[in-house]
């Protein structure tokens, strides 16, 4: 294969119109396809259906301390959630609260109060001239939409492959106190797939912040989430790392089942220190007078433990594999050596993340468009929308059939060949 | 009966002493017994237990628009579950989100939203000198707790039979910009039981607020929690008669089926006007992806149409009436007569509300717990728990069985002489 940048002006156009001519053949054929939702697919779905007959009318309601999940009560969580959770999140039990459906919501709530609030007596942010967040990019675009609705300003941090650039994470976060918190997926990132290294981590437990209010927001949103049985990213646990440097403050964990049993019907949690969790005790026991503890007892009786959760994320991997490597195989046999694009290949997650030429990325999602295939716009993975390189795209392989991927990668990479022409001949 | 006022010093010491060894006969027998917490009982749990067989692994699991409950999508909730809160409601459809578990988040939500970025892009209620919230006193203490922790100054109305005093609230509304909403439980108050005349709902509907961002917050917990079938309160619609009077914003309606199917496993909504269902949008879709579906679906394929609901509810009114009517019928007993209190024979909700002669509240409560009977801290109706004349005790006959509340209410009884009598020596 030739490289794009190596070919004469001749040849690029005379590519252009072949290209142009396959790109007419695909639109003829009126596709709908989408690639754009971080959604489980229905087989998915279909594996968590028998959580649906664990709780029944002849059910005994009780969780193992004797409360009945059906009345008021626990609001931090029935206690063997709370120790499923916790399993999950690899921290103890007394360090977790078991929230709603949405861990999002949590974040959110977190952030609402801080800045109404400010964290364990800190000045309220919204009192502060200005608050600042660091961003890891490209990133998960509702994280950043949180804290774009409250006007914290976001400051766009390089993810590289071992997490983000932390000499740039330590230069903010110890010398300048509007920096007050830090979005994190630490395990195959959303959306490039990386996991962060143990020096990372490292990194972060040691960091000493100018803002005592400064907080880590550690999405581990894709803790199970593996996609091989042989390769497994595995991360440290930085709640244990920050309890080991004296900064047990300094971060907050999340977790859902959202992408392990239902999306919107899963329990949520965060786990954090026994400070943290003081104050948001004294927020959440007055928002809410408890959370939906049916489906606390529905998951753990579905799932019985780690373990359990473990063997159905298996079932999980084995579906999503083939619609991942689906895109992965496409893109290596199309677009290999042509230099107008990398890939990631993710050992778990549920995203494939795309680098154009830069310049590239809105007018391959436009184009995709026009064929009937839907991507996240271009420019989501990062705060405000905006992608200074115009470059990073997300796939979302998960939704569609493994089939329906199949096609709508052909359709990328015949995109990203038409832009990268475009682009070269408009130099 | 002869009044306890009308007697001489030696009748009330003659009386005392009797009273203090009825009192050390019920010390000795050590009971334990709760009158204090709002919650069903299991006998009205069990009624809902079916609802959870009507959702298993070989359900349906699309909604009437084909959407997947199981996935990702419908933020306001599935189109069917709107329906049935809306008439639950008395409102349009597109009128309603259906939300989580908890109305009480919705309201924190709102407020919290208003604090930090204002109602339809008025100025943050975070940003002014002063934020007001009118109170009708006796209340629901969770209303107040989250104005409290918010810091926004509480002030009491009294609540009459016929709901607020109207001359105060017009005059604080429509002259207080600093005004920025009340609490209303428009039918069987919690905790006095009384319901909003029309004339009060018309009074709200026009009032003509100093602040352009005055809510109300109807909190409608009882709509449909009637005990009687041939006793029922009506109230006039709000959200109707505010948009005659062309105020349709003025007014958020907040329920839930918390007292219907199971709390903290129930559904609840907002209806409230089109343009503040645009405002709530906007900070919603970043708050949280979407609330529990599948449990909106069980609650709709269990009780099928408001009619559904309705039979359900009078299965819970046949469960609790005798529980009501145990209290009342030994109060009536006990203290008919001796004009050391009052209390009310409500036809629906969760409460039964004493007023004893002032400066007794507390020692009453003080009194039932030696005898281990735990009653709702004195004060708690009030906002700050500080009820100026001591005198509000709220009692939650729903929990214990109507053999333990007529246990209770004797020893209550007790307790309210032996205070009183105390109180009239003291002078």
């Amino acid at each position: 294969m030739k490289a794009y940048k190596d070919m004469s002006k001749e040849e690029l156009l005379a590519l252009k119109r072949s290209l142009e001519e396959e790109f007419k053949t695909e639109e003829a054929k009126g596709l709908s396809l989408n690639m754009a939702r971080g959604k489980p697919g229905a087989s998915q779905l279909t594996l968590s259906m028998p959580m649906l007959d664990v709780i029944n009318s002849s059910s005994d309601m009780k969780t193992l301390l004797g409360n009945d999940t059906r009345n008021y009560g626990d609001w931090d969580g029935i206690g063997e959630c709370r120790r499923l959770m916790a399993d999950m999140m690899e921290v103890k039990k007394d360090n977790v609260i078991v929230c709603g459906n949405s861990s999002l919501n949590i974040m959110y709530d977190i952030i609402s109060y801080s800045m109404l609030m400010g964290v364990n007596g800190s000045t309220p942010w919204c009192k502060l001239d200005k608050v600042k967040f660091l961003c890891p990019v490209p990133g998960y675009d509702r994280h950043f939409k949180i804290t774009e609705l409250f006007g914290i300003e976001m400051i766009n941090i390089p993810l590289k492959e071992d997490g983000p650039d932390m000499d740039m994470v330590e230069k903010y976060v110890n010398n300048d106190d509007a920096v007050k918190g830090i979005w994190c997926v630490p395990k195959y990132s959303n959306p490039t797939g990386i996991s962060y290294s143990d020096e990372v981590v490292k990194r972060f437990a040691n960091l000493k912040p100018a803002a005592a209010d400064f907080r880590i927001f550690w999405d581990n949103a894709y803790g199970i989430h593996h996609l091989y049985e042989n390769k497994q990213d595995e991360i440290l646990n930085i709640l244990e790392e920050c309890e080991k440097t004296g900064n047990p403050d300094m971060v907050y964990i999340f977790s859902s089942t959202s992408k392990i049993s239902f999306p919107g019907s899963g329990v949520s949690a965060v786990a954090t220190s026994f400070k943290n969790i003081e104050d948001i005790k004294k927020r959440m026991t007055t928002q809410i007078i408890g959370h939906d503890k049916i489906n606390q007892l529905r998951h753990v009786r579905f799932f019985k433990d780690l373990d359990g959760v473990k063997a159905h994320m298996k079932k999980h991997g084995d579906i999503l594999r083939p619609k991942f490597e689906a895109v992965i195989d496409i893109l290596d046999a199309e677009l290999t050596g042509l230099e107008i694009g990398n890939w990631n290949k993710p050992n778990g997650g549920y995203f494939i993340s795309f680098d154009s030429m830069p310049g590239c990325a809105k007018s391959i999602v436009a184009k995709c468009k026009e064929l009937g295939v839907v991507l996240t716009d271009a420019g989501a993975t990062f705060p405000y929308g905006k992608d200074p390189e115009d470059s990073n795209i997300r796939i979302a392989p998960t939704f569609p059939t493994q089939e329906e991927m199949a096609e709508a990668t052909k359709i990328f990479a015949l995109c990203v060949k038409l832009a990268s022409v475009e682009k070269l001949l408009a130099y």
